[in-house]
């Protein structure tokens, strides 16, 4: 036996002694699963009354009371028959048995502190050397039994577990921290969406700075990526049912998609969760031959997907509009390498601006031994390398991900951590070799012999709004200077500096930022209302405005203003306002 | 006995010389009514056999022949009784008769050339005075037995009529220019948009060049709105049901809504018509005190609407996405008169930029006699009386239709002629003074009470969509300058030119346009393809592309460039080139 407990082992631990916990102060209660997660743990019950938050200090405390004569776990192999005997009561317990043992296969159950579970084991080896200060049960939360909407809605509770103290308290300092973050949070501070019950769940209203950020932001991608050849189309939100057969994504993602009732000439029509197929229409209208390609085409366009509402999370994880920056590029066989390799560069390029250095790649790649693609095998074959074979050259970090393909073909995934330290994709490549055959697009080569393109699709950015709230969420507010739905705000001291002010203003008129956004007026406002400085310099920094220029009788005379920005205040000439204000990031 | 027909009895005498014609050419046919509209008149028919449009010019030729015998008109009236004794073969005019014969009314049959038709009267004093070459049967149509999807579809036959045979001509010329300018056609062309089977009818997609165009636009507007103190928002394309119920809008507009499916979570969603009740939400979130106004919400949001699919025309009448220019300005009741004073010059200065100048008002008020208003009379008199005090004392041009309010206020539509000549909408302002109250939209005022804002509805150029349709129409596809989605095309005449041609691009990517849209580079490209200069010119040409800069060595050695536009050809000197781009409209 080691002296050193395993963290896997200490939070599976920790999730049985929840269960006998809780089932001792709510007698009559049954616990169903218990797995460990990231982090910790989680138990779910059906409760026998009521449960809360409230009273998670109390079953904390119940369990390090009952953790001193928990000591290890003792392991026998039972039969159905006896699992039967031993649960007989827990319908959960009994269902997962007939499962686990179907074909005869024996069961094994683990018992500690008297307490019987049904369970694969894990544990701590030695439960006397748990911290009984490193564990801490966090929220509770409503989960169906399975994971089935069709099934009962059990209770399910959240505990973090660490080896230390030490760990535990520094974990619940970034959770705070990551809360302080939330992107909803600052959303709601600096005015920037709103989710109504109206309206309904997941489809948030953004408000004019809200706008205004994902505005800035999509100029700035059109810009850069008309610099690249792109050209902009835009496509309707509906399309008929046939457009999504034709294509195939019909068989992948009707589930998820929203669609109309039937109008009173019998059409139905889908509302668009992505736009290739749109994209592929106006590649037909547009394509004949090899001189056409490549054609990149691009569209920054709303689109809705179906999501359950315990998912939904304000800009992150939404219904709708996800302002997808989508593209799809229609290449030649022979022009697949060096667009891909282009496009590298320019995500490189993009991340670089937002100060994103903590990214790396995912390759999602089919399975070829289970055959697990559809189409042509060599087409598959190429792409896949062309994918590996530029990261590689690039010298980009990336992990391989067998199987997990799009069904037209392989793709890569832009990877990061989110404000909660958990792996996010903020991107997406993905190469279509399948799809331009079933929907028969072709070009004529210059032989004169009909191909198809290859697709490849684009989303540098994902979707506007979920970049927005990664942004924000990264920077804690504190956006890029040339991002900042307002940029400057004038706050004046008193009524005497009423014609000072107005030599200030003319100078913010007269400011443009060419940099990385050409032509980008100054965005600012002046405050002279008759309230009080603290007032005034409390509501601007709520709302994140990166520079309060303050200005009093002191300012005016010296012919300077008061800076006020995140790292503090400073003095600068009103003949140096304009260069201060360019130098800004 | 006056010795000049009236048109309008002209028209409908050669509606009944058609219905008889027709049904002697088919013998068994119906004849169901037989108008007259704009520019001629068109009969309704349950045709015995197959009619086409090659068959019009030969019932011409028999509606001449027999025009010989028809002199005039001879009136009788008639019992419900008679009536069925004469028409009872025709069930059309049997059921029109019992509804005409209501309340034991009689009817009037009038008969000419031995046929008689069931008719109200109104028809030429002596038909042969009528020119049988002033009129032209022009098209056939399906058409619902009164109007109603419903019923049996029965034919359409349409003709036009003129007092002269110069007026038939001249109007003949117009409809083959219109046919010209149709914007279907020159959409095609010009490769702005497309519409396919698949995505659907009336859901057009817009290629690289419309979709240029359109963004031109809303850039324009954006900036013209934000100099005016307008803010964009952006809201979500769902939105449940109860939305529109808090609004009063399902009440009126549900049957053009499309809706979605049930989800699993029982929501059902409608796909927005109009973002009115999506602002009232940001309002909530937004306004407090009368400080907070005006408020000035703008989006440019792509709306759906259910149309028949034989009302859709192109972008002119479509289901979507209807990309609105929509604002709503939130105001008190006294600063209702000057908003809307600003609003008034805003079109104003719009619409001269377009070089719009054959606009006129229509003012749609309420019938204050029929009570046919909700809400407070109060307001809707100062509304109706904001808008033709400020109309009047602007000395614009307006006609007043009463009765014709929307269900929330009196409006101001937009007005002006069509390429065929048709009176149309291309914009509205509407003002609503019934929704704030029932919704409960409040501020509070200067002494602590709160109140109900009033909101101007504005779409200054309707659809985006739809304005660019219009223009193409009004322009033949000779679009503004700064409009034109390509504006500058370089043409070499050879290989021999290329390093010359460098230089030229060079000037043209300095060029930099301010008026009327600021910050707005030059589109331009280079077509120096191994092709005849003849080609270069055609495909250049059919585009529309305004500027073509045609590049030879002899222009190389001169220093100058040949202009060519669609006013003719000229020469610029390579140091003039800028300057002569900048001074384009």
């Amino acid at each position: 036996m080691g002296t050193e407990n395993n963290i896997e082992g200490i939070r599976h631990s920790l999730a049985h002694l929840l269960a006998q916990t809780v089932k001792e102060m709510w007698p009559g209660s049954l616990n169903a699963i218990g797995p460990t997660i990231e982090d910790g743990f989680y138990q779910d019950f059906e409760i026998n009354g009521k449960i809360s938050e409230d009273d998670l200090p109390k079953i904390e405390d119940a369990m390090r009371l009952k953790l001193k004569e928990w000591i290890h776990f003792d392991k026998k192999e039972v039969s159905l028959e006896e699992a039967e005997e031993i649960f007989g009561d827990n319908k959960y317990k009994i269902e997962l048995a007939e499962e686990f043992a179907e074909g005869g296969k024996n069961l094994t159950v683990y018992t500690c502190g008297g307490f019987d579970d049904l369970c694969k084991g894990g544990h701590a080896d030695d439960l006397s050397l748990i911290d009984p200060k490193s564990f801490k049960l966090t929220r509770t939360a409503g989960a169906y039994w399975r994971g089935d909407e069709k099934n009962i809605m059990l209770t399910r509770i959240y505990g973090v577990a660490f080896t230390t103290e030490t760990e535990l308290e520094e974990y619940l300092k970034n959770q705070e921290l990551a809360k302080e973050r939330d992107h909803r949070k600052l959303g709601k501070e600096m005015e920037l969406f709103v989710i109504t019950p109206d309206v309904g769940a997941g489809l948030p209203l953004l408000m004019p700075r809200g706008e205004t950020i994902k505005n800035l932001l999509m100029r700035y991608m059109r810009q850069e990526e008309e610099k690249r050849g792109y050209q902009q189309v835009a496509t309707p939100v509906l399309a008929q049912e046939k457009l999504y057969q034709r294509s195939g994504h019909a068989e992948y993602y009707l589930e998820d998609m929203y669609s109309t009732e039937t109008d009173e000439e019998g059409n139905k029509f889908y509302i668009k969760p992505m736009n290739c197929p749109h994209h592929h229409m106006i590649f037909e209208e547009m394509v004949n031959s090899y001189r056409d390609l490549p054609l990149r085409l691009s569209e920054f366009a709303g689109l809705y997907r179906y999501e359950l509402s315990g998912t939904l999370t304000g800009l992150i994880r939404m219904r709708g509009p996800i302002t997808q920056n989508d593209s799809h590029i229609y290449v030649t066989q022979y022009q697949l390498r060096s667009e891909f390799k282009n496009l590298m560069e320019f995500f490189a390029q993009v991340y670089a601006e937002f100060g994103m250095d903590d990214y790396w790649y995912r390759v999602s790649l089919p399975d070829f031994s289970k055959d697990k693609y559809g189409g042509d095998k060599e087409k598959w074959v190429q792409a896949s390398e062309v994918i590996k074979d530029v990261l590689d050259e690039i010298g980009a970090k990336y992990v391989e991900a067998e199987g997990e393909a799009a069904f037209y073909g392989p793709k890569l995934d832009v990877q990061t951590r989110n404000v909660n330290g958990k792996e996010d994709s903020i991107a997406t490549v993905q190469i279509d070799v399948l799809v331009p055959g079933r929907m028969d697009l072709t070009y004529v080569n210059d032989k004169g012999e009909k191909l198809n393109p290859i697709v490849i699709h684009k989303s540098l950015m994902g979707a506007f709004e979920r970049f927005m709230g990664f942004l924000l969420e990264k920077t804690g507010g504190d956006l890029l200077f040339w991002v900042a739905p307002e940029q400057v705000r004038v706050l004046t001291i008193n009524d005497s500096v009423a014609d000072y002010v107005e030599e200030i203003t003319s100078i913010l008129e007269d400011t443009l930022l060419m940099e990385p956004l050409k032509y980008n007026e100054l965005r600012f406002s002046v405050d002279d209302r008759n309230e009080s400085l603290g007032k005034k310099i409390k509501e601007a920094t709520e709302l994140k405005i990166p520079v309060q220029l303050i200005v009093g009788p002191k300012d005016k005379e010296a012919g300077e203003v008061s800076v006020r920005t995140k790292d503090g205040e400073s003095k600068v000439k009103l003949s140096e306002l304009k260069e201060f204000l360019l130098s800004l990031k």
